[in-house]
């Protein structure tokens, strides 16, 4: 490469061709080549940094290290810390407790399984997970999710097998998990986009408080099905009949209560804990009402029975052959999926706001292996609860050790107290529910989506709509389908646009967004926007060469002279294959019969490289490839005037 | 905007910000946005342009030229036209009786049906189909497809049910095609790739090859599978009892003769025309062979019959429901796509070199018409040939009416000449199947891609090795896969570079490409190279804050001053959705915590308008957004070296 000279070079830019050519990138052996593209896709964070120039014993103790994190900030723990896990860990459980009864409902299972499910899966977590403010636990879209898929199948009614099941597809949820983390998998987690993820959300929080009217109302036939109709119809169906009034007044009286201190712990953040306490003396106050009034004789259904003790194995509960055991697998994919959605999304948010790292991967495999554990200790789907998470956060957690602190206070109400709960209303269980999913229908969210991108509002309204109107499985499916349709999008019609010179510039950007742009007679340059690959290539070809017959329509309609040359400008253009080089010599092939030429702007390295190897340089020939957009035109534009 | 001003302006260019403001983009309310992308997706070619500004019954009569494009160019039919294309006509005849009698014997369907299918699809496509130069009939390749998956279900001797199977089989392969081109989804045939397709072509032929050795060595025990092993075990055992000499003789000596007439045609191409009767001639000689020495006796296979007369018609033996109406619409979508994918690509090939235009949507709709009038007449699927539509574009066609020539003369053959087929070797029929699908084991293209882009290379393997070990379906099945996995990958690993200044420029470009480009102490550049969505927006981020920690180790150990401003180069980044935006916000507040300052340069028209909906650039600040990297230098130099 020549570096141009003289003195007045740096104030009066010369044509960047005699200073420098475009370089050719250092070659690189396909070995090398291929190491790096596996880097980028599965190490794309380098955990392996660490490891580099260690002797082997601190080799293995970092490995040790990295399964189960606990090992390094256990190293630093103090009693300051302890302090504030503590007060984070007794918040939180007061929370859960309440929560996790009136999820495993949502489930279509006994209350206790809720509480098996916040006891094992977080001491867990605890040793393996690397987030430092997520609180693990049964979730409400998650329960919902394995309620309807699994009664699809089974009647809840026939409790054994039921429960089998969904300790099948809690097993299989946790082997999805794990699975995904180990191979490095995880960027297709991304592949749900937030979008969708919001609309789903909303849907599945209308769907569950649409549920929970049947122990609002004190309805006893109940459908099965979720969509919105569905409920409607038993709703308005049993008004004569079916409905408690005194059932009615627990849960309305409860719920305003409930959702009245959640408005004061959003208008005044110091008082969180009114609304983290609240379900629990809800359930407290309750409980003493229908005792004090044998409610329960009135109709108002209660509890009345929570399995006293610790959680039972039940490896040998999981369906291991059979259509179930493809059943289970089936459900367990999806609900791990989803588990996992919740879980990342809470770990990245918490870690920016506290500045530390959380590796994606390594978090999938302590989720997977919490929920393997968990499937053979009576336990169903856990994952991260953002709510939980938010409280764990306000009530001053430093570490997983909050997480400890709750299980423990679940192990103390499983083994002394589950029979307070006898007389506790299902009604303010209901209320419960409907409190905790009321943020999940995020409409400032949906907003700021309509204002900024409306395919992600689609993608938010479609996912929405099928949960609420079909099912949790359609509204899943549809936020996927429109997910993936915006990639392709993405992929087969990259933009492309012409460019004019900013007046004063040497700067040329597209004339769209800058009108007073000004063109070069006789030039016309185009930018595309996109790697030219063989999903768009055809299209890219077809509409640089309808930029130049619109254009040369115009031209010839104003009498002006005919375009001679044609610059795309290829800096976006990070790679391109057979395909795309293909369509360039259709292209030139093209404009040679048109008798116009062909020329090239700012390739980058692997383009240049590639256009080289397939001989391409040498077809349009190496002096139409320039540096940038300002050189072609300051040495063809003497040529254009010979030409005319 | 403010447009600088001043005597010296001109010479040394000025701060851009002083000059141009990032401008925002003329607002377009939501349904002018929601037309321009549904137009840039389905119609890209702006089918319509011709339509605007006529009167209605001229519109009408438009919308009937769209559908039968030979009401357009039969106006300016004239008799030097049709001198060339009765001339190639009659050549692409002479190639194609030989060749559709030994295809339908690939599709394990009697020789008849072959011809029938020579006869009625080229008169349909003649009436609604685009290219000058395609001739239509069956095709080796699809003849496999058709073979061995109708095998997989019906056994060919049960000659009813299996030929019943065919044509439900081509009826949908039709309709597929009709369909893609009515709903102008035909970007979706560019899915597969370029270099997945040479090496499923190349494994077919290779399949189909191996196939010939039944004919060819007169094997009676042969197996039904098409994988090289299963193939291979029985050439090799029955060579003791089952090889026939006289057979063999026969076979070779045709086959070696087709070949050289092929090497002669590609050395001269002036002698095309040799290779082009080399079958026909080959047909009549080894027939009258036979004949004369009456060898079928003595155990060479012979055609032995073709039934006489035109298409029967066959609507009633098209299976409409049960399994086999499921079994036949999923066969007939496979070879729908893959008789699409060879049609388009000749289309484009020959148009190109001619410089026409043929819409790609027009043209499945005409070979989706040709299938389903075919399905009804006794044809099976049919598409373009790209041997028979070189030889027809050097042959001299002008337009369609070659393939309309070529119909008659199939007809005169089905009514008049089929008796003259009986005594034709079987081994020879092999030999011209053979000698045809040779040159789709296209190696120097395969050579091509390893050079050019490795993975494609991959894809061309695996498709390759699928077809030749596996099976038809699992080799394109492996094929779709790869190429999906590379539009993956493009979209979720985008590339991201570090930017430095090329001396005495003010232009910035990839430091790895340009090791002399200097940077700025201070500051850091970075670009990336893709749009901003959520498949790929956290992999973004990381990396960004990746490269950004490694380079403040690097200064670390070199005891230099730290980063403290990070320009983004916006200029690829074509776009962004919520998902990127929530990133941006996750990374501005990440490096906040490091007191690094985000600042962003040249953001396109959609990015900027987003942003602001969004109230991002609110957060960073309006004065941290520029028009170029430069203009950033430019304006934060001065303040970095206040803060060292």
């Amino acid at each position: 490469m020549e570096i141009g000279s003289g003195p007045l070079s740096r104030y009066h830019p010369q044509p960047s061709s005699q200073v420098h050519k475009v370089a050719m990138p250092p070659k690189q052996n396909v070995l090398t080549e291929f190491q790096t593209v596996i880097k980028e896709i599965f190490f794309p964070d380098e955990p392996f940094r660490a490891f580099r120039g260690q002797r082997s014993h601190t080799r293995f103790y970092l490995v040790l290290q990295a399964i189960f994190p606990i090992l390094e900030w256990a190293r630093s723990y103090n009693l300051q810390k302890f302090k504030g896990d503590l007060i984070a860990g007794l918040t939180i459980a007061s929370l859960c407790v309440p929560q996790d009864i009136a999820y495993a409902r949502l489930a279509h299972l006994e209350p206790q399984y809720g509480l098996y499910s916040s006891f094992v899966p977080p001491l867990i977590y605890a040793f393996m997970g690397s987030s430092r403010d997520i609180a693990i636990g049964p979730v409400a879209v998650v329960s919902l999710l394995i309620g309807t898929m699994v009664q699809n199948e089974i009647d809840p009614s026939n409790k054994l097998a039921y429960r089998r099941l969904v300790f099948t597809a809690t097993f299989f949820a946790g082997v999805t998990q794990f699975a995904l983390g180990l191979f490095r998998l995880g960027f297709l987690i991304d592949f749900l986009s937030h979008a969708a993820i919001v609309g789903f959300m909303a849907g599945a929080a209308i769907t569950i408080g649409l549920q929970q009217l049947k122990g609002l109302l004190g309805i006893t036939n109940f459908t099965k099905n979720t969509d919105i109709i569905s409920v409607m119809h038993s709703v308005v169906g049993t008004v004569h009949h079916g409905w408690n009034w005194q059932t009615i007044v627990i849960g309305l009286s409860f719920l305003a209560f409930l959702l009245l201190t959640k408005y004061i712990a959003k208008k005044y953040p110091k008082l969180f804990w009114v609304s983290a306490i609240a379900p629990l003396t809800s359930v407290i106050v309750a409980t003493f009402c229908v005792y004090i009034t044998r409610a329960d004789k009135e109709g108002v259904a209660i509890v009345n029975r929570i399995e006293r003790g610790i959680n039972p194995s039940s490896a040998h509960e999981i369906y291991w052959t059979g259509d179930l055991f493809l059943k289970g697998f089936k459900i367990g994919v999806v609900a791990g999926l989803i588990a996992l959605t919740e879980a990342i999304a809470i770990g990245r948010t918490f870690a920016a706001v506290k500045d530390y790292n959380v590796d994606g991967n390594k978090e999938m495999v302590a989720m997977g292996t919490m929920n393997i554990v968990g499937s053979m200790t009576s336990c169903y789907v856990a994952t991260g609860s953002f709510s939980r998470s938010a409280v764990n956060f306000m009530a001053g957690c430093n570490t997983a050790v909050a997480n400890i602190v709750m299980s423990c206070v679940v192990l103390l109400t499983l083994e002394l107290i589950t029979r307070l709960f006898k007389y506790t209303p299902n009604a303010v269980l209901a209320s419960i529910i409907i409190a905790a999913v009321f943020p999940l229908v995020d409409i400032p969210a949906a907003i700021l989506l309509w204002k900024i991108d409306k395919f992600d509002f689609l993608a938010c309204m479609g996912a929405f709509f099928g949960v609420v109107f079909k099912s949790v499985e359609i509204g899943l499916l549809i936020a996927v389908a429109i997910s993936f349709a915006k990639i392709l999008l993405q992929v087969t019609r990259p933009r492309t646009s012409v460019l004019g010179r900013l007046p004063g510039t040497l700067v040329y950007r597209n004339v769209e967004q800058y009108p007073n742009a000004t063109t070069v007679s006789g030039i016309m340059i185009i930018r595309v926007d996109s790697a030219i690959y063989f999903s768009n290539s055809n299209y890219i070809k077809e509409r640089i060469l309808r930029w130049l017959s619109n254009e040369e329509e115009d031209l010839k309609i104003n009498s002006q002279p005919r375009i001679k040359y044609l610059i795309v400008e290829m800096s976006p253009v990070t790679d391109i294959d057979t395909s795309g080089i293909h369509s360039f010599e259709e292209l030139h092939k093209t404009l040679q019969n048109r008798d116009v030429k062909l020329v090239l702007a700012n390739p980058g390295a692997i383009v240049t490289e590639k256009l080289h190897a397939a001989e391409f340089t040498k077809k349009i020939g190496e002096d139409m490839i320039f540096l940038t957009v300002a050189d072609a035109i300051e040495m063809l534009s003497p040529r254009i005037k010979e030409l005319l």
